[in-house]
């Protein structure tokens, strides 16, 4: 093809961008694009530019949002007495879902991964503290994913949340509701067994 | 986030039209795309916002092209008298790499295949026949896939192509170069041993 299918290759170079799409998956999805009608290409490559002006994250909570404060942050109806601490604006879905909390929340965007590079000023930690000192916060439910990096990051809050005298809880881990004990993975039996309560 | 995040479930529709990518990959993209700086999410759809003007079909060989002919239409040195027969304009490539064919080209879009409802209307065969006619050309070299619609197509266009008395052929199969016999495919030994030839 020469150098006449440079508008081709930029196009794969921009699309192995993506994490877990190679060249070859690029070079495949370019061309199933081009035996498309020509609006395909545009309608796609349109909602990809508008993406950032459209998203963009609360100055509050970080949850993605539409305008400066997300839905959450502006509804007066929530308690802003609890903030549920999550490591992905997607986590805040699951809570949501569960009906169980009316508090807000504080997306930290990743966990604590030394190997990663990854350290508590690499997250919005900075932000969470300068929450609790203008807010009027009395819980801190850490809600990181039951991992390595989850726990690091669940410990981490509480030895600086602590000394500020805030309550700080972290969601339990078990064995989750629906699976019979037999078929329960080994982790989460192991954490069920840790977390035991008194009947 | 209710209907506030439209746009990012719109952006995660309009990924989730190319092949291959499900809604669960979509969304992943989408996610990572916001955590990246939001020039990224902007030059990649910009690439493809610009594929469909930037990559033409040739209106001659149906190659991919950045103006009305492709560089090889275009190119005087090229022998007119053959014109290879491929399913796809990235097959084009692999013929031109092995640098043992100099005539130009015609890319079907596609080969014969009844049970995706795929004719000869809807490939270019017609455009070959007009360009048959209006082309001083000897040889018409099929070039389809070693396959059961690539050799669906070779037939089919050996059928139509030999009342017109232009010599018809078809590249070789067979126990491909650097294969050990003892390791080539079935269908290769079965091909090399159907397609043998006089010493």
């Amino acid at each position: 093809m020469g150098s006449e299918m440079d508008p081709l290759r930029g196009c794969v170079a921009q699309l192995s961008r993506f994490p877990g799409i190679g060249e070859r998956t690029a070079t495949r999805l370019v061309y199933w694009l081009l035996r498309q009608p020509p609006e395909v290409s545009a309608q796609i490559g349109e909602a990809l530019c508008r993406l950032p002006e459209q998203v963009r994250r609360c100055v509050r909570c970080f949850d993605l949002s539409k305008g400066e404060l997300c839905a959450r942050c502006s509804d007066s109806r929530r308690d802003g007495s609890v903030i549920c601490v999550v490591e992905r604006p997607q986590d805040i879905q699951a809570v949501e879902n569960s009906g169980g909390f009316r508090g807000l929340y504080h997306v930290l965007d990743g966990a604590i991964s030394p190997l990663d590079g990854i350290g508590p000023e690499q997250l919005r930690v900075r932000e969470l503290l300068a929450r609790l000192e203008s807010e009027e916060v009395q819980e801190v439910l850490v809600a990181t994913d039951p991992d390595v990096e989850g726990d690091a990051t669940a410990l981490y809050l509480a030895r600086i949340l602590k000394p500020i005298g805030i309550r700080i809880t972290r969601l339990a881990h078990g064995i989750a509701v629906g699976t019979e004990l037999e078929y329960a993975d080994r982790s989460s039996v192991a954490r069920a067994l840790e977390n035991r309560r008194e009947m």
